[in-house]
């Protein structure tokens, strides 16, 4: 049995790409109807109840996570009692921005601009060495945008300042960091697996495009790419698995900038910008995870289905399901879920050996998902 | 949600194929660990049994099958209760030899010399007029060569006609149709889908390999397939897909004897010759079932993942798993079944563009599969 704290759609698609291994899954979560628990069994508690936990681990020859906020109290607690991939000292980096970009730096990859504040004063001070744009964030505890102030080039700076600290609470998450903000040219990421055996299996390269802060649409291999770029990713990826002493599988979200790679910030995961691997790939994220933190041996990365994959994500609501699936070519992934403004609710990839006519295809996919998201009158929840 | 009478590898693989649809399944099963259980949610109880035929129809909003000896008891009673697919009738035909061969023939499809008996007497003249060697077999009721005596020609004929009489109980099973023993080059299969909507989609002709009764190779497309070969069969499955009204994937084994194509019997549900179907087609024979019986668009039954697709059973034992996913390009299938002498566990499917490297690489397989029978030692059912 294979435990996975969290039961959302990446603990499904992961109990789904175990199961043909002859894997079980268990798990936690806080909510009843937890997408993973439609195809795995359901622990239902708070991550931190140490009475769930003990339901949770019990049984289990592993346990991983489906997210990287895992609480530090569980992840002390599962690591006194069952064995748990990736590490928690892996999460813990990537819980902490300034460890996160020291690590990159350490292993040799540039990374925008930054400084640290814990004062105020510090704040002042790392704004004005940084220069505005930038962006203060939380050391700890941001994700999609939250925990986060732009600041602008502007007379009323020291204000804004002033404002950001008072509103981003320094004392509660860790501190501050100002990173410099980034005109970028393209978002990429690179997704690569580590195995207990050490062996080690990098994706090709990933561009991602993103709409009011979530993914949007994923191309791999990342078109017109330069083949240095993908081996100084690869390098990275490497690198990095080594530097954590890593298990499992892994996300970096690179950015380009005058045409040079920057690190902005790794996943310790499988991640979204992955989901295509799942016919894109010989053997998915997902399935090399699994591969990984059992130390069997890794499957493939390289393209199948073609050699070229665009991935769709679908936000708020499904489409009906006969139009998404009246669109030859496309591979659905309803992940069970109510629609809600804004929540990954599925997503779809297209596969072939014609890079136009994948992206094609891939259009009618999202002119679908935004009549749907207009229209709002779809849900594969309740569906079937 | 979706219903499943049976809870085996076929219903497992059906609730793994109809996840990413956003379904969600209910499998009625008598055992406490059957392998859909995994994946779906489990009524545990017998197949007769009104109250655990309740339970399991509840919130169902069809019912699918994943065999197709049925007991009409249950037929009768899901068929008042709930929407079932494909229809009672078409698993009645095929439960009954005679009326299956009756069939194929009605739709332009020769079939084995056979003639029917229900008496003593009429068995000796069944057998005088189709010849020795022949196979008699009971009408219904039987299943992997059980409910079948071999005669060949002999001095004592009429002795081993009167025991096969005795042993088969004909009062008991529908009486006894007595075939010819067909010397058959190659066996085939065609697997089909019709759809509520009446579309029908057809999979490429695949050639099988049987060992002690039971399949242990497939290979799609059929290597060196007279086309006009895959045309026929391909009508035949949509004649027969008419003529049942049927809704569903089904399969239909098939002989080619002296160059020419026999039908020999019928699966009205997934077939085990069509597990390649998960990586090597655009959407597999499992996807297409749900797509049929839901009404939604029919995916396509292209090949994909190359072209070329072979699959081998696992038969008693899994091979070890750090051994079978060490060999590249092995997609592994196991069921989740403790092992047992010629139980079907698993299977591993290997698709590819060159057709000589994919059965090279199936052979790996096999000879890894040989090994893991005789040693015994591997059983992925307490893995993981």
């Amino acid at each position: 049995m294979i435990g996975i704290l969290g039961g959302g759609q990446l603990a499904r698609m992961l109990a789904l790409a175990g199961a043909p291994l002859g894997l079980r899954f268990k798990v936690l979560d806080p909510s009843a109807d937890a997408p993973a628990s439609h195809v795995a069994e359901l622990v239902q508690g708070a991550y931190d109840d140490p009475d769930a936990l003990r339901r949770f681990a019990h049984g289990c020859s592993v346990v991983t996570f489906e997210f990287e906020n895992v609480p530090s109290t569980a992840a002390q607690w599962l690591l006194d009692h069952v064995r748990v991939a990736p590490s928690p000292r892996a999460l813990a980096i990537g819980q902490d921005r300034k460890n996160e970009k020291q690590m990159f730096e350490r292993v040799g990859m540039a990374v925008p601009a930054y400084r640290l504040a814990d004062t105020r004063e510090e704040l002042h001070a790392a704004v004005q060495a940084v220069g505005a744009p930038c962006v203060v964030k939380t050391r700890r505890l941001g994700y999609d945008g939250k925990g986060q102030a732009r600041l602008k080039p502007a007379p009323d700076l020291a204000a804004a300042i002033d404002r950001a600290f008072d509103e981003l609470r320094p004392a509660e998450c860790g501190g501050l960091i100002v990173e410099a903000f980034v005109p970028f040219e393209r978002e990429f990421s690179v997704i690569a697996s580590r195995s207990t055996r050490r062996e080690v299996a990098v994706y090709p390269l990933v561009e991602n495009e993103h709409r009011n802060g979530i993914l949007h649409r994923s191309r791999a291999p990342a078109p017109d790419l330069d083949p240095r770029m993908q081996q100084q990713a690869e390098e990275f990826a490497r690198a990095l698995l080594i530097e954590l002493d890593y298990t499992g599988t892994l996300a970096v979200e690179l950015f380009v900038s005058n045409g040079r790679l920057l690190a902005n910030e790794m996943a310790p995961r499988v991640h979204n910008s992955g989901h295509w691997t799942i016919e894109g790939s010989e053997c998915s994220q997902f399935e090399n995870h699994l591969r990984a933190i059992l130390g069997l041996p890794l499957g493939s990365t390289a393209m199948a289905g073609g050699g070229y994959a665009t991935m769709i994500n679908l936000i708020g609501s499904m489409p009906a399901r006969e139009e998404l699936l009246a669109i030859p070519g496309v591979h659905a992934h309803g992940y069970g879920k109510a629609r809600r403004l804004g929540r990954k609710v599925g997503h779809a990839t297209v596969v072939g050996s014609d890079r136009a006519q994948v992206d094609a295809i891939a259009a009618k996919v999202e002119r679908l998902a935004e009549q749907c998201a207009a229209a709002k009158n779809a849900d594969w929840a309740v569906g079937g």
